[in-house]
């Protein structure tokens, strides 16, 4: 069983949770894989440096200064951060870009209305699956960011669901995967003023019917739903301190 | 044969320069492992958040702060750069700290009369020669920033050309090591102000005796003499046109 864990927002920026995310993934038995996304210090960092985030109709614009944030932050900070925190607990990783022995390659993302700057975006092939499991035999935990390249020298701000919903999607050809959103909620909220009020399962079809109900989660279940689409045998939206496969209290997807 | 190469300031500044070294860093043969210093990206960064540098008896301080610039700044942006543009030529490279892997612990400095901060120090055991040696192997190229860990959990700000020399000791045990300090200039000069006036030879014995002329290179000397003292193979101290083990324009340096 290879694992394919993906952090992000308000975990990343709570200590607490933080700290029992990786010790709960330290203790995950199997292979693993694990991808984060930003939290907050990449716009802290940015408006220190006085760069404000170009909005255009309501989508966020990657220019080269932005981007050179994001790799610091993610690349840099953030990751070497998560890397460091597991070495001490005995779990040996890689911190690493998609860059970094062309593990990841996308494409930067085609200009129709609107030009979202360095934004990387995926095809089938982008994951170099042979690579990324040499690493994963010699008992490494690949941890990833969310930047990639596009093998002509630059580097691209990706989406870490999209990066987790396709290594996971990329890697079932070696292994059986279980895809993990970890966040800090229980999983998907029915009320969200009701931090138990989650959904213990959703089903494609209702999640396509009732999208509108999925309030800000609809990129990650699109996610998560391609990788069950296919082939992906398990996953799970769920809270750091439920990162184990038997336990129930989390979301389940299923199709 | 095992190339061990640093390279660091002005090289890294100018883009000229920068791309001669990593085409012809592309085209050396045999394996291969690169170490980066910072460049003047840190201090400008730093500069821009409103950070100064803390001096204390003629030496920098790492408090917190700026190690967080020194990670972002090594570990992101140049780090990720170096490794982007090496893939584009077609040299696999996977862009690391010695936190990555546990490749590289160091221990924080020993408080004597003036605390450091979070600086690290090396002892022979330093570098995991065995799991390094697995990377080159799987035919990576590691690329190393100036970052450590002491496997507590703590990142460590850490000289480049010391990573360099105690990587080449080690290294030492499995290959062949040949290591070149690549920087900006020809050579030691002989005369500052005239840049065909390199040493093509240094002998430990007149290094230590005439150390007064060798102005602002006695740290990358002193790292370069202990490697060669230790068992390494050759050392070069040399101009990224010069990357070959051949080619005679250069300062060698012999005990």
């Amino acid at each position: 069983m290879l694992h394919v864990v993906k952090i992000g927002g308000k975990l990343i920026e709570d200590e607490f949770l933080l700290d029992t995310f990786l010790k709960n993934f330290h203790k995950l038995r199997g292979s693993k894989i694990l991808i984060h996304g930003g939290g907050k210090y990449a716009s802290i960092l940015s408006k220190r440096l006085g760069l404000y985030p170009k909005i255009v109709k309501g989508r966020r614009i990657t220019n080269m200064k932005t981007l050179e944030v994001l790799i610091m932050s993610y690349a840099g900070l953030l990751n070497k951060a998560l890397v460091a925190s597991l070495e001490k607990l005995g779990t040996s990783t890689l911190g690493l870009s998609g860059a970094d022995g062309n593990l990841i390659q996308s494409i930067r993302r085609y200009v129709k209305s609107i030009d979202y700057g360095h934004v990387g975006d995926f095809n089938k092939e982008s994951v170099n699956i042979k690579d990324l499991y040499s690493l994963i035999q010699l008992n490494y935990v690949p941890v990833f960011c969310a930047i990639t390249h596009d093998a002509k020298g630059h580097l691209l701000n990706t989406n870490a669901d999209t990066i987790a919903s396709y290594i996971a999607i990329s890697m079932k050809e070696i292994e059986e995967i279980c895809l993990h959103y970890c966040f800090e909620k229980r999983g998907i909220l029915r009320n969200l003023e009701d931090a138990n009020s989650y959904y213990t399962k959703i089903n494609f079809d209702n999640f396509y019917k009732f999208r509108i109900f999925y309030q800000g989660m609809i990129p990650k279940l699109e996610n998560a739903f391609y990788a069950l689409k296919k082939g992906v045998r398990k996953v799970n939206i769920l809270h750091p301190s439920s990162l184990f496969c038997r336990r129930k209290d989390k979301t389940l997807l299923y199709l």
